[in-house]
């Protein structure tokens, strides 16, 4: 079959034809219908090798939707044909993290050399992938699997960062939201599907911020240096409840501190190597400031409901699978609007 | 000055003219502008002498907006003609409960013979009510006190039976308000704007199921023996997460049992003198059933913000003070379309 | 190989030779160190043939504890020899309460036909067992298993239904447990140990009594029909935050609710056929009243860290496999102290 | 009367003769019984004339316990005669966060210039101290005033800094103390009393170790550059679930963070001017970084309730009020054991 692998460090990745796979005992076989092309994968491509925590070749795709194509011996509750969705952050499955389902956060993984796909496993963007687990497969149903797929990543991340605020954001409250592109743009979203908060979205372009606007943001205000004070005003000097930074550069990480409320919660998303630093004094009392990683199995399952009510809609840009490596590299470029989907079977 | 007093026990209230009040030290003056008419005051007037927890002629009343027009000694932080809503349940401030503002749970109310407002204590259909104290006021700002004035009461009262199930209420869930009158219509509005959950309105007629539509509910069904069998067809035999029986009737609590999901959450608000019993095996695994009075004084702050913002509407009819006794009247007959609105000064 | 099966409905079970089983894909063979005898068995060897949700034979033992004896194909994670104990309330693995890790509360179990060890599924009492999926092993490892085997049902089912309620368990708060044998005597010593609460232990007799003191119960009383009241005076009136009923039958619901403190915790966890009452009026403010079944995979884990930690210890009496039967005739009969545990290799 | 005043920026607090104060309309007069001496005093007397909040000459003692000496105009609840401690962190009583009890988050106390006593307010290192409002005042029973007073402030701010981590304070978790001092030691006895966590103190000297393991901690280390590690070997390395930084020092933040668990808490406390970074990879995963101050109105009740318990025990040293200005002294020279409480009735 075909697939999109990054072969040598530092080298565009490239569309190689690589061995069918075959489900071993309790994995699943998917046809590959859909697979999201990722900020985060470009970062990974810009490691030096010593750096790289797995070994190359690897097929890319963390965000996956597929049809079962065939289920390994002992595997059950799925049928072929089914439509599915993949979880990503695989754990081991039976840790105290992973009888959560924050498998985000499995407390063996390291130790036990699991990856998720397309981060050290072969990825989705293949005309078939492995599943290592039907638990890591959540049923699609009717949804659009195109439209759907990039919320396994860019939907569960900002749906996990902001779940943990939700008890913060009653009536009354304000959430900002930093940096309006594909996580943001589904964080606002989010915001207004399930609180009552007024959303505030901060990004650097007119055109950013007609999209905040357009998708439900109630204030949409230019990411600069009085961006800080700006909140504080629009909010009779309380400040924030919640800031949700997902570009997460010294500018953006040093303004969410600035205006957050009493204690209000920071979470700094993007990779953008900015810091804040917490200790008396330096921000309102008891601000929370943390950094999560991506989801849990519930949340992707939550996520997936929402779209199925409608209220979450990502803009997408499709591609072959031999388009593949364009998509990366307008990605790169800053070229891609929304998200880019790779269709490996047209 | 004019007030409205239930004066005789079994008799329809009058009004008559009292000595008007004066605020004692750490007390305010209100000049009413509105005052709501609830179902619980018919009640009231409903039980015999020997039931009543206070003397009589008591001024009825418990959902009051006005303006300040004198502060007693000692009372900070407001100022004459500033516009405010009263927290109708008020307890001792100081125990543990009212320390978290749950004076709806004072622990020595009863000891020391506090009452709310025209549950005991002179309420707010008179030209002019005394509040006991200042942390019983929430500003009203630009909010119109006709339409903001039922929300100190049913508003309150469904945003605190929902509140804790909040954690509940995530995308895919399913919420179920039976009788969608004077809390319930407010009921789903709060569920619509602060969650993501399909909301699903139960009520007797027609006309019922059309509000409860037109003020958001995602599905309105009739109140029948079909209905919990409906709930569950509607959520793939899950049941719902969260049903709110604002009828609380023999029949509503049994199908609130019945259509309840594992795990879910049965809050019974109406006063209708049923009861849903709870033990292994009598409803689904860990339905969590409860009863609960009224709501805290941050819900209350909370409630106004949400009227600020837009999020919920109640419809009201106004009458005069000297209508006062009509308004109960037609109350009583099942006449008045959403919430009455006394204004004492026309 | 030997197991203990129940074989015809209404009669006693017995020890019989069966196949030595083997494990397939996905699967664990366990050689079984200890298994639990519960009361739960003898109720269920009670119901009539058309009550039961299994065919028969059925091979008894719904605690169990073993070392790793092989491992099904695609098996990873485990080692032959790991000493483990069995999560019991098998779910799907997928669905949204089972990524959870609330098996207890799969969704789909029914549906696919999915039962516990013991419970529909070949159980542990027996010379080895399957375990359908290493998820559901928590490795022991220096735990006796001898002394652990019971916290799988014991231990488990009193931590998941009090772990509800640790909110309200605050210092100054009061948490009752109603029969202070095989679950209550580990409900008083989890509540000892995880809160500051004053422990007040209700059983029938004064041998019971003793043994709830012994093991950390701050106040123990008779349970008889002054007990509420008992409960409310030392309390100073304001009852109690918990009421955990292990007993579960009429007069112990009744007296848990007439217990409770305004806005407590009223958890049943007997199968004594009682229910409570909920609605306006049946019960203080906003007491909340339900009945959970057994608990989550990631609770087992803590409530193993507690045993190994030392704070939770469960009176064992120890029975060969083939002195099995006789270990239900003492517990039918009220004659086993603690718990009864199966070592079926000697 | 007697009391201890700050009088000129920069000079020691001196014995001073001021009139007998009189409680206004809404005020308690409080007979001092005990009152507690606080490292933040001597920070407060260290800062430059621009730099403080409040004008002097000021009353020192945010830590007051008393009987109630006279009642202002419109006080109810109380009577004279009632032994009480006072909560400490004032606030307007009415805004959203007081109406929670969360006045030391008042969102109006600047606005309306309200200090805490010994703060701004008159202090209650005196003979007679006001307070303004009986909502401050929490009912002290059969305890000892001189044990009790160093509770509201060296009691309530750990309590509140460890409640927000109770859920994750589980069996198998580890809790880390930084600095055993005056909170510290009480944070490791708290740590005891409500949770099943294993509890290490870290701390300079042998000495203070001694005292952490004679207080309840399970394990004690040096605070040295080894620290983190011992404490990631001590779990496996997990790292610890919550860490409390009563030093708040650069070298303490950083260990705090560098031994958290994934998911972890870690709060600073301390006023020692350091501070912690937080972005993406800068710590493990979703670890939580804070730094709170004091606590709530409904807090100091709980703690009050534990030392009831006789769960907590503070160390203290007695002086009368002319030997105040010595009890400064001698604690700015590190020579308190403990807390040093004075006695203005000798």
């Amino acid at each position: 079959m075909k697939a999109l692998q990054y072969r040598t460090v530092g080298a565009a990745p490239e569309v190689v034809t690589v061995p069918d796979p075959e489900p071993g005992p309790g994995q699943v076989l998917l046809k590959v219908t859909a697979a999201g092309v990722c900020h985060s994968d470009i970062a990974v491509m810009s490691w030096p090798a010593e750096q790289l925590p797995f070994p190359l070749p690897l097929t890319l795709g963390h965000e996956g939707a597929g049809t079962v194509a065939a289920l390994g011996d002992g595997v059950t509750g799925f049928a072929e044909g089914d439509a599915v969705a993949v979880y990503g952050p695989w754990g081991c499955g039976s840790c105290w993290m992973c009888a959560q389902g924050k498998e985000n956060y499995c407390l063996r993984a390291a130790e036990l050399g699991i990856h998720p796909p397309g981060l050290g496993a072969p990825g989705a963007i293949a005309e078939y992938m492995i599943v290592d687990s039907p638990r890591h497969l959540v049923p699609l149903g009717a949804l659009d699997p195109v439209k759907t797929v990039p919320l396994t990543d860019a939907g569960l991340t900002p749906y996990h960062a902001l779940k943990r605020s939700l008890p913060k954001l009653v009536p009354g409250s304000t959430a900002v939201v930093i940096g309006t592109g594909g996580l943001g743009h589904v964080a606002v979203q989010l915001l207004r599907a399930m609180t009552a908060a007024r959303v505030v979205a901060l990004d650097v372009t007119e055109e950013k911020l007609a999209l905040a606007r357009a998708v439900g943001a109630h204030e949409a205000l230019l990411s600069d240096a009085s961006a800080a004070a700006s909140v504080r005003e629009l909010t009779g000097g309380r400040g924030a409840e919640v800031v949700l930074d997902f570009v997460g550069a010294p500018p953006t990480t040093a303004a969410a501190g600035a205006m957050a409320a009493v204690e209000g919660d920071v979470t700094i998303v993007g990779l953008g190597g900015g810091t804040l630093p917490v200790g008396f004094g330096a921000l309102p009392y008891e601000v929370s400031v943390t950094s999560p990683y991506w989801g849990t199995r519930a949340e992707l399952v939550e996520v997936l409901d929402l779209a199925r009510a409608g209220a979450v809609d990502v803009h997408v840009e499709t591609y072959g699978l031999d388009e593949a490596p364009e998509a990366y590299e307008r990605l790169h470029a800053g070229r891609i609007e929304g998200r880019a989907v790779i269709l490996p079977h047209g």
